[in-house]
């Protein structure tokens, strides 16, 4: 360390009586603000502890005399005696009997260590998942913008039921929890989506298996705690949704990837393909991410009977299949099984908006203790305030009005862009399955690239995510995901026109 | 895997075709209520899917004509079929051309397979980290009591001020973000935030260094993650706030606890009595939790000096300096640091009520990539609600008020319980500093058990914390952790008269 030092940290010091004081301490004097909400006895106390500890007084350095300064600033003297005395109980400054008040040098002696260490550059060790995570960044926000994925319509309607239950956990007559609750969710909301998932979705739980969660990433980020360790292998469905890969990723899993095809994952395939077991599998069996099939039900019983015998985990990921139309509505994978094997995830983000950050994870009986102790070290518990309008907008059947109407809105939206898509672009583009939900593939002819057609289309003010950005290692053709949910029918008319342009003008 | 199957699933079976049906299955029919938003039809369709599931029917097993089940229920044969059709799309159920609809055997095959292997015990494994999860189980939800620590004031007026603002963001004309925002945390709020904190705790930085959090549970859990690998050495003061060790401990640090004397941690002889530098330190310096003293400058200085020359992180947790009395209320750590060795945690929801989920981390340059992409790969960011919320709760000059009105009504409250225990139990407690805050030390007898005086209270209805819980190698004389800053005077009174009938009937 000691080479590390400027020679005066080294050097014996002088006692600091035997030393003059620098003359800028004793001529200081702050500018002070008398039109400010804060006491100018604070306002004092804090800009000399600033000037001490950026060390511009200097070791030694003798302070003005509480008379000089209180005439200087206008000030009772008593206010400059109260401010000293406190700044000396903090170690700030030092009174000696006869002298008034100075700089102690041993708080500037090492203040003058720490910036010769500074200058050698000392390290700024991280943990190998800084690394990996630096790789992993979040985007940068931006403007919202066709075909962005993920987006909701906000109506009139919405907003004002949303305000007037916000108003109504906020009375002094709701059950809103303001202290510290159930870090697994409030009970009255854990049997509202209990009793939702039932009738919904098929899935066969308690309250008590339930974890009211930020979302599905969330969830997702904490069965990969409670599942996953260093090495451990993770089966994901390929091309798959992106997040997913990344938080298996920062958990360090070998991920490999295993190739969809027309019924989505077929697990016998897998096996007979692979290795060993997994640890665990991810998938999205309701409407594959993003090619947009369903797993038929043998598939499903096939899934679950294999991750019985193998010992392995079900992930699944239901992210909107309140979007599809209700007659195509498959039933959970969870819902069949009967062996514990399946975590189910899903998310009232993707069902009201984004922004919102509440979801909720089933779990088998023996995950449940070690999830929720991780979401309590992770973050405690969701919001209180959040979760008591979320149980009322249940509870009250705006829930299933709004996913009516929002299935029927985003039906016709896609119906609008399928449309366009087919009028405008339809030599060019070949659109996937329909089966609702929120977004659409555009199938591009098999010699573009699509992370080329989404670079020149991001130029052109429109998002459009290349099915290659989401394929991990199986051969797919070139395609386009088209979000459509938050969009309305003009500007992605408008949009649609820009693509065209950008699409035929050359081909990318 | 063989082994493990019941006798029918490895024997070979006669084609379907050749079997006789079982009876069940073409005698069956389901109650619809028809009072229920779900159209009969989706009714017909779960009830069948879960029959066929729950493997009732067996393999092979013939369905009802769509006639006789449409004249069993009473309602349009074409409903049956639609129905029908539906669930052969979907794999439940095949047609044989001239003899109806059977459930295919090929389906529970797979499933009887799937039963035998559950039968056998299939393995569960999880992660190292969900042992060490399960062990630290958050604790169970339970009604607020006195002395419990960390609860808020709520009162008409702040909930009024917060009804108010939540109804302004929900308007059409507020900037609340519906859509995904800004993983680090909404713009504005970060620069209302930053601002707040130069001039209430001295902390210096662009908003381009702070995150947003949901509180200082998961900024300390992001840290841990960004900063530590397993068997990475941290350092925390003794006693320590219990969660903080529980997140260190998840992530697989090496603990080494350092014991506080009267002026808090002492870094200089901490480094000389331990072995190698460790990853980071955590401390509490403007307010040593649980025993309440503040580090004066010298020692922060030489704290920022060591942790520069040994390329070590300092975690300064500023849990609640903002209810000190102003004039004893020293600036951060950060605000003196000038290597970018200090990861500032900070919570709103101390300042306002726990449920909230709002804090904020302010970071050196280097760790904001990483931290931030933590953050997003955990929860994606905080509600856009909450964060709207809380930017004109500062902005407005709401928040200023409320730490005023609740810091004088908080010294009330310390006051109040003060008297009553030195009234009460003036000869068996002695109590700690009391430079405001959120909480008193009261110190037992030193022959009592502070464990078992919490034990009895408890029983009693009444929480004490005992500080040997937060303890973890030094010695410490037996003492009681009591909050008051959620409990009203009457409630502390009758309170604090149990705490006596207990506390003196018999020396626990």
């Amino acid at each position: 360390m000691l080479t590390a030092m400027p020679p005066d940290a080294v050097e014996p010091r002088p006692p600091v009586s035997s030393r003059p004081p620098p003359a800028g301490a004793a001529l200081w004097a702050p500018s002070l603000d008398r039109g400010s909400a804060l006491p100018l006895s604070r306002q004092l106390a804090t800009a000399l502890r600033r000037t001490i500890a950026e060390g511009s007084f200097g070791a030694g350095a003798r302070l003005p005399s509480t008379r000089a300064l209180a005439a200087e600033l206008g000030i009772a003297r008593s206010t400059v005696v109260t401010v000293f005395e406190q700044l000396a109980a903090e170690g700030y400054i030092a009174a000696r009997p006869g002298s008034g008040y100075f700089v102690p040098a041993a708080l500037l002696d090492i203040d003058d260590r720490a910036r010769g260490s500074a200058a050698a550059g000392a390290p700024r060790p991280m943990s190998r998942q800084a690394a990996l995570l630096a790789g992993l960044a979040a985007p940068p926000p931006k403007l919202p913008r066709p075909f962005d994925l993920g987006h909701a319509e906000i109506d009139g309607r919405f907003i004002a039921t949303w305000k007037r239950l916000a108003a109504r956990a906020l009375s002094g007559r709701s059950r809103l929890s303001w202290s510290y609750g159930d870090p697994q969710g409030e009970p009255g909301l854990r049997q509202a989506i209990a009793e939702y998932l039932a009738a919904a979705r098929g899935v066969r739980c308690r309250p008590e298996q339930l974890v009211v969660t930020a979302g599905t990433q969330q969830g997702l980020s904490l069965a990969a705690r409670v599942l996953l360790d260093p090495g451990d292998t993770a089966w994901v469905e390929d091309p798959c949704y992106r997040s997913a890969v990344d938080i298996l990723r920062a958990a360090e899993a070998r991920i490999v990837p295993l190739p969809v095809d027309q019924h989505g994952l077929d697990i016998t395939a897998a096996a007979h393909q692979q290795g060993g077991p997994p640890r665990l599998v991810y998938t999205t069996p309701s409407r594959q991410y993003p090619l947009g099939m369903a797993m038929p039900l043998a598939r499903r019983m096939a899934l679950l009977a294999w991750a019985e015998g193998a010992g392995a985990w079900i992930i699944e990921d239901d992210y909107e299949s309140e979007f599809q139309q209700p007659a195509r509505m498959l039933p959970s994978v969870q819902g069949l099984d009967r062996a514990g094997r399946v975590i189910y995830l899903g998310t009232f983000s993707k069902l009201l908006f984004p922004s919102l950050r509440l979801g909720y994870a089933v779990l088998p009986e023996d995950l449940v203790r070690p999830f929720t102790a991780a979401r309590h070290l992770a973050d405690r518990q969701s919001s209180g305030l959040l979760q008591a309008i979320m149980t009322e907008f249940i509870l009250d059947g705006h829930f299933a009005r709004h996913l009516r109407r929002m299935r029927a809105l985003y039906g016709e939206r896609q119906d609008f862009l399928a449309e366009q898509v087919a009028r405008r672009l339809g030599g060019l583009l070949d659109l996937g399955p329909r089966d609702s939900g929120m977004y659409l593939v555009a199938w591009l002819p098999p010699d573009r690239s699509d992370n080329a057609a989404a670079a020149a289309l991001a130029a052109a003010g429109i998002t459009a995510l290349p099915v290659s950005a989401l394929t991990l290692a199986s051969a797919r053709p070139p395609g386009l995901v088209l979000g459509y949910t938050g969009h309305g029918e003009a500007a992605m008319a408008r949009a649609v026109e820009r693509m065209a342009a950008v699409l035929e003008a050359k081909p990318v």
